[in-house]
This record gives structure tokens, sequence and C-alpha cells, in this order.
């Protein structure tokens, strides 16, 4: 258990800062129920701190039942998961290796969502699209095709930048969709935009360096740069995205090295940055020699007609945008494709980094993928998805204010596949979950999308991965709960 | 440009080191013609290190003609592979925005092969296996039954442990090829060996960690390591596997968290650790406290029906190996499909750190290795692979003793895809390289393989990814090559 504490710049206390790493490790599942804790006095060394700092974290852990302190023995994780089958089995042999707990590791969470996926209960925590609304049998005849002409595509490594035929594609695409001009050559080809947030973490980011992260922010984004040991220092995310005014005062007193920012109907959101403040955060980007990475996963589902502004990319004239494109949410989740662009050395060492983290993407999909977007059918699939995602928000905004009415706070999303609620601050949205799933239906809780000081009363619904009918069954199950907990 | 000194333990000099650390950039060209190193005062201050130890380093790489240094101007990188395109193309932006040149990075190098694939050459470089020797008809027709019979096999994620059916049966299939028991709750889709590695160093490895790994190695092993910050030891390979007297003596000093290992058919060299030195490795693992990791790329093919001794897993009680099993290299490069077999807290902390970096592989790869996996093909193929690559060797090794005689010498290998041969010390196998390319002809230079202190008289020859017609006349070639270069 590798636990950086920020000494100068956090708003956390030291005892809060321990607290909360520990809580988010069990959280994950990575500390399961029966698992010692180092000692108060080995953890006090470990990390430099008074026993005192590490005893008031244990205690305050202790006291809200996530642990169990045994006099002479040690402190325990509880159990607090009982209802709560994760979907993947579990080996046998958890914890039975005491040897093991002595091991440091790097890993402080993994995406909550990962270890919070039930057997069968109306998915609202998986922000991907229903798959009826996808082009697999397109992409399935495809490969058959593929396969048939050329067996061989399986049996062959692809070059670590992914396949040019794929990237020049995608290179028309995006200037296209959004008259962004990327020549194919900076393009690479990533295992969904995932690897590309982790190859940049890898390549640029290591212990102490200072990031700035959206709060509340993309939860697999957290735990890339977490994994890197930075020092994460967040700015709120405002109606017009992230508050540049805090990024400014960051960048006064300290020397960022990268800003992480999901513009478009952001992660959890739904906010947009506005058109002035893209130009103004590469601005402040260039002014202090800091690189931005831009997490579009969804910019090009919009609804109303509202076309979203351009990528910050869009304005980049010297380098400094790491730009990250996903094609698995609109077209296949199961295909894991997206793309990067960027350029300069930092292209070449992310290229490099893609190099070691698997060496390259399946040719197969990368293909079918290809061929999708060669086809007449993309800009039309994307326009009856845009429909689609429109009426769903719309479905679910009319059952809530006809069935919540004022219990709950949000923001109509103007594009996504998400929606951010705000409960009353009293209501802890872990504990709903609980509830929830007996009820059959999950979501998000908002905490995993803090970087820290995690507010309990959010939670991100996704209204993309069911069909219509669970919709409208979800939406009542969860106004249900809703309203017999807040009342 | 973040350089990790050895200062304790180290056999190289603090000159050495910053020395090695650059040529490695220029080598896998992440550092390019023109790139501005920089300045000695500035490194000299990053480094704590005096102004003289990096303008020794500096000198040196001037006197070799790698970098040039114009007094006042700076030190800047010289053209090295005039003659060597790479087989990607390059960004035409490179260098040319100097402000990214300042950002501190994590990359080292980047698996050297895969920056030296040119575009026509007969390939002794990729272990790869010619892919009419695959099973890539039986897995495309797969394929398409899968798309056909399930299209949303493309619209899904996978669990991130991946596919419980493709678990279950490499579980019977470890069972019946190595008796080994493992159940498939306990193993995990990786892609390839190569991201089981970069799984187990995200976790576990930091800045100064001590990690011991065969010297020579296989490459992508080391660049996962290095990536983050490991300080890595080596013990040399002998021809009974990695020299353990020099592992028990590291274990004496200092506190080791990793073993690394190739025991069947190692990667380069072809040596396979005998059953004793296995087990042995397994009690110094126990009495320390320490990870193996054990990668098993190619352990089934072995040749000349001399079955080679079990994985050190199947002696593992306690969790201390984490074996990687690669299904690439036998049935489809392009699958990228590897298992990665752990226990306890570290399989979990492994799950987590999967999630991180790309969430999950994709199902219809997964599917497809599973119906081969299934059917009654695989034994049969594996013999029959077997028994092809051992003509291949045998018909290299013909060739040679014909040809080159005492030239060169080289260990006859008894399994696996590659021939390590050396060449009399004096010989620089990355010079001969540039000559090879111009011959229509490549090879691994053995440099790549040494973590240290790189040895320059050796070449890894791949003998199974060209077909029998490229394979007589790559040989030709090659022999021509070293006979002209060393009279």
């Amino acid at each position: 258990m590798k636990i950086e504490l920020s000494r100068d710049n956090s708003s956390m206390s030291l005892v809060d800062q321990i607290y909360f790493e520990i809580l988010e490790r069990i959280e994950s599942r990575l500390l399961q129920k029966g698992a010692l804790l180092p000692s108060v006095r080995k953890l006090a060394k470990d990390l430099n701190v008074s026993v005192v700092t590490v005893h008031k974290a244990y205690t305050r852990l202790a006291k809200e039942g996530y642990i169990n302190i045994y006099k002479g023995k040690g402190a325990y994780i509880n159990e607090r998961y009982e209802n709560m089958k994760p979907n993947r089995e579990k080996g046998g042999d958890l914890s039975s290796f005491d040897w093991q707990q002595n091991i440091e590791d790097y890993i402080h969470r993994a995406q909550l969502v990962q270890h919070l996926q039930f057997s069968n209960p109306i998915q609202f925590a998986t922000s991907v699209i229903y798959h009826k609304l996808l082009p697999t049998r397109f992409l399935a005849e495809t490969m058959k095709l593929l396969v048939d002409n050329d067996p061989t595509i399986l049996a062959r490594y692809c070059e670590t930048q992914g396949d040019s035929e794929l990237r020049e594609e995608m290179q028309k695409f995006l200037n296209r969709v959004y008259r962004l001009h990327v020549p194919f050559e900076n393009m690479m080809i990533t295992s969904g935009v995932q690897q590309g947030i982790d190859l940049v973490a890898r390549s640029f980011i290591g212990p102490g360096d200072v990031v700035i992260m959206e709060q509340p922010c993309f939860t697999g984004a957290i735990d890339a740069m977490r994994g890197r040991g930075a020092n994460i220092l967040t700015a709120p995310v405002k109606q017009d995205g992230i508050c540049l005014q805090t990024i400014e005062e960051i960048c006064d007193r300290l020397k960022p090295k990268l800003i992480y920012t999901n513009p478009t109907f952001q992660n959890p959101t739904g906010t947009v940055m506005s058109e002035q403040n893209r130009k103004t955060l590469l601005e402040i980007a260039e002014k202090y020699g800091i690189l931005i990475v831009e997490d579009d996963a969804v910019g090009d589902l919009y609804f109303d007609d509202e076309i979203p502004p351009k990528p910050i990319k869009y304005w980049d004239r010297n380098g400094h945008v790491i730009y990250l494109k996903g094609f698995s949410k609109p077209l296949s989740p199961g295909c894991r494709i997206a793309t990067l662009v960027a350029s300069g050395v930092v292209f070449e060492r992310l290229v490099a980094a893609k190099a070691t983290a698997d060496i390259c993407n399946p040719l197969l999909t990368q293909k079918a993928i290809l061929s999708f977007l060669r086809s007449d059918k993309m800009f039309p699939h994307l326009e009856k998805l845009r429909i689609a995602l429109e009426v769903r928000r719309d479905r679910l905004k009319n059952y809530f204010s006809t069935h919540l009415g004022d219990l709950i706070t949000y923001r109509q999303p103007q594009g996504g596949l998400n929606v951010w609620i705000e409960l009353p601050c009293k209501y802890n949205a872990e504990q709903l979950l609980y509830k929830a799933v007996e009820h059959n239906v999950s979501f998000l809780p908002g905490s995993a999308c803090f970087v820290k000081d995690p507010q309990r009363n959010f939670i991100r619904l996704s209204f993309s991965s069911v069909s219509d009918k669970e919709l409208d069954e979800g939406a009542e199950r969860f106004a249900n709960l809703i309203r017999s907990s807040l009342k």
C-alpha cells in the first residue's frame, strides 16, 4: 500500500489523506474483509508522520464501520458489501497469503464501476450505449468479409501506431465533423480513450508531478494519474467548464505538467466548456508550458441540434494538446478503438509507451471500424444516435419531474450519456446504492468521481445502456428508492 | 528525460549510466536528429551530479558520433539511421516544438524491434510464427459464426478479468499440458504476455524498487520495468537458467521485490532452467518474500520430443509466482490473447491495474481462441508446429555449419523461436544491422536485450516468421554478410 501524501498544497489534513486513501481501497475492493492493515507504528514510519496521525485516521475508519481494531492484534477490514455480489467470481484464496500483505503496491483504486457490475440489475452505472443502437450487424458482416479475404489478418502484429488506413479515415472524419486538421502521421490507435489517458500518464507523470484535474472527474482518468503517484490538484467544473481562475492560481504557485479535461459533455457532470474558455485554457497552457489532455469520448453526441464548440485541439498550434477521440461508445465498445492525436517529441514518446504497454491493437477490429467510417453510414448513424439518446434524456426528465419534483437537483444534459444528480447534502449515495441493488437497479455513486474531499450526495446516472423498457422500469424503481429514502 | 541513477549497487559509473541512458533513447528513436539535449549544467543539476560527470558522458557520445556539440549552442543528436526507414511514417513536425524538449518524461526506450521494422526485408528480427503455420482459417471461420450468432458480442464490454468460459478452457489446457492446477477464478486475460508484464510493473514496482532480471533478457520486460523507475539488478543466464548464486548474493544485500524470469526457451538465449533450479528459485522467493514473474511465451514449443520441466508455478503454494502464458505466438498474434495466473491480494491488484490500463480485452478475439481450445485441434496443432519449427532450426544449423563454420558461436535451441548468436567480440551487431538492411535481411542486435553493460557482439535471429523459401534466402544473405564483415 503506497500512500503518497501531499504536504504542501493539499486542502486535506494528513489524517484525512490517510483516511481517504484507505477508504478508496476498501471501496474498490482492493482491501477486503479480513485484510490486515499495517500497524499504526509501521505506517507512521513508512509515511514519515506521527503515530497520532495514523491513529486518528484508523479511529475514524473504525467509527464509520470500515475497519475493526482489536487491541494487540491489529486493524482488520470489515465486511461492507454483503449484499453486493460483484459480477466476477472471486478466487477462494483471497488474503490467505499473509506475506503478500507486506508487498507495497501502487494501485490506489480501480474504476469503481468495474467492481460494481452485478448480475442482473437495470444498469444505470455504465455509460455505454444500448447494443441495438449500435452498428453491430454491419461490423459483424465486415469482419466476416475481412477474415474471408485475408485470414492472415489474425496472424500478424499491426504496427504500434495502428493501421494507417484507419488513421487516414479518422483524419477525414475529424476534419469533416470538427474541421480539425491533423495529419494521420500524428495519430495513433489506442484501446479506447482509457488507454490513451494511461499512455500519457505513464509517459509524462511521475511521483510528485503536478496534474490539474476537474472536480468531479472521469474515474478512469483519476485512477491513471494516481497510479503514477501524481500530485493531483483539482479545479471545480462550472457551467462553462473547468474553473480557469483556479487553474491560474495553481500555475502561479506551482509548475503543473498536465491538465486533464473533458470539455464536451463532461463526464460526469455533462457540462460543456465554452469556446472562449477553450481558447483561454490553451493560452494558459502555452504561457506556462503545460500539456493538455483533451478527452473527447462523446463530443459528437449532442442534443437539440446544438453543436458544441470545436475541440481545444482545433486552436493548438504548438503541440500542447493531446487529443483523445473515442469510437468505442458510438460504434462498438467491444472493438476497443480510439485515437490519440499529438505532435512533436510528445507524440514519439506516446508511441514508445504503447509498444511497452501492449505492442499494438488487433488489426481485425481496426479494419472493421475502418469499413464503417469509409461507408456512407457514419454520419446518418450519429444523427440517429443523437435523436435516440435525446429521447431517452427527455423521457427520464419527464419521469423525474412528475415523480421526484424538487427532491433532486440536476441540469438537463445537452449531450452525452449521463445525468448528474444532486441529492440533499445529508444523503449518502453509496448507502443508497446498497438499497438500489436490492431493488435491482444500479448507478454510479458520485463520490467515485472526486479526487479528494468526495461529496457523497451525488449520483451519475447513465441513460444510454438500457433498453427503452428498462429505462422506464429503472426510472420508476429509482424514483421509488429516492422517495422512500429522502422522506 | 527522466534519468534514474543508481548510486549504490551499480556496476556502472555515473558517467556510463548517463551515457547509456541517452544512447538507449537515441537507438529507440526517442531522440532523433536535431533534438537538443539539456545543457550540461542543467542535467548536472537535475541529476545532482557534477558538471564534469555529464560533460564526460556527452564527450563520449560525441566521440562515437551520436551527438554533435556546438560551443555555446548546445549538444544535438546526430543522424544515425540514414538508410533505415522505419515502417511507420513520421510526423513532419518532429522536434519543431522547442518547449516540448523541456518536458521530463519517463520513457527510456521502447522495444527496439518495434522501431526497426522495415518495408520489405527478410524478417529475422520479430519472433512471431509464419502465418501459414497458424490456425488462422479456423479462427476466421469461428469469428464469422460468432458474429452471426450474436452480433452484440461487438457491443459489450467484457468483464475486466476476461471471459470466464475462456479462462475455464485455459485452466483445462494448463492442467493437461503441464499438470498445472490453477482455478480459473485466479486467471485473467491480458493483451499478450507484454501486457501481463506491464500490469505487474505498474502494480508493484515504483522508483527505486529492486527488480532482478536475466541478462540478457526479453526487451519488452526491460522496458516495462524501466518505465516504472525500477532499480534493475541482473543475474546472468547460464545453461540451466538464471544464475541463482547471483540472486542469493543480491538478496543478502538488498530487498528485491520481484524476479522476472523466462525459464523455458529463454528469450533471447533459448536456454531452459533445470527443474532443480526452478524449485530452488521458488525457495529463494519464499525465503525472502519476493514475487516471481514467470514468462511462459513459448514453453510448449519444444523440439526433439524433449519435454521441458514444469513451470515454476507448478510448485508454488504460497502465491509467489505470477505466471504468464501466451497464446499469441502459437495461435494468433493478431488476437493478442494471453493469460495471467496469480493468487491472493496480488491477483486482486492486477485486476484493478487492468481496469485502469484498458478496461478489458475485446470479447470476439477471446471467444475465437476459446473455440480453438475447445476443439480437438489444439494438441495436434502444437505437435505440427513443433515439427515445423524443429525443421527450420535444423535447416539453419546445417546452413550455418556449412557456410559459417567457426565464424559464429551458438547453442542449438531445444525449443522456441530464436537462435542466439555470438560473434567475435570485436564486432558490433548494430553496425552489422545497417549492412544487413541494405542486403534486405534484418535481425535483432543483441544489445537491445541487455539492461546494462550491453555486449554488442550478439545477434538474436528468429527462424519462425519467414517462409521456407525466405529462410533459405535469408540464411544465405546473412551468411554472406557475416563472412564479408568478419574477414
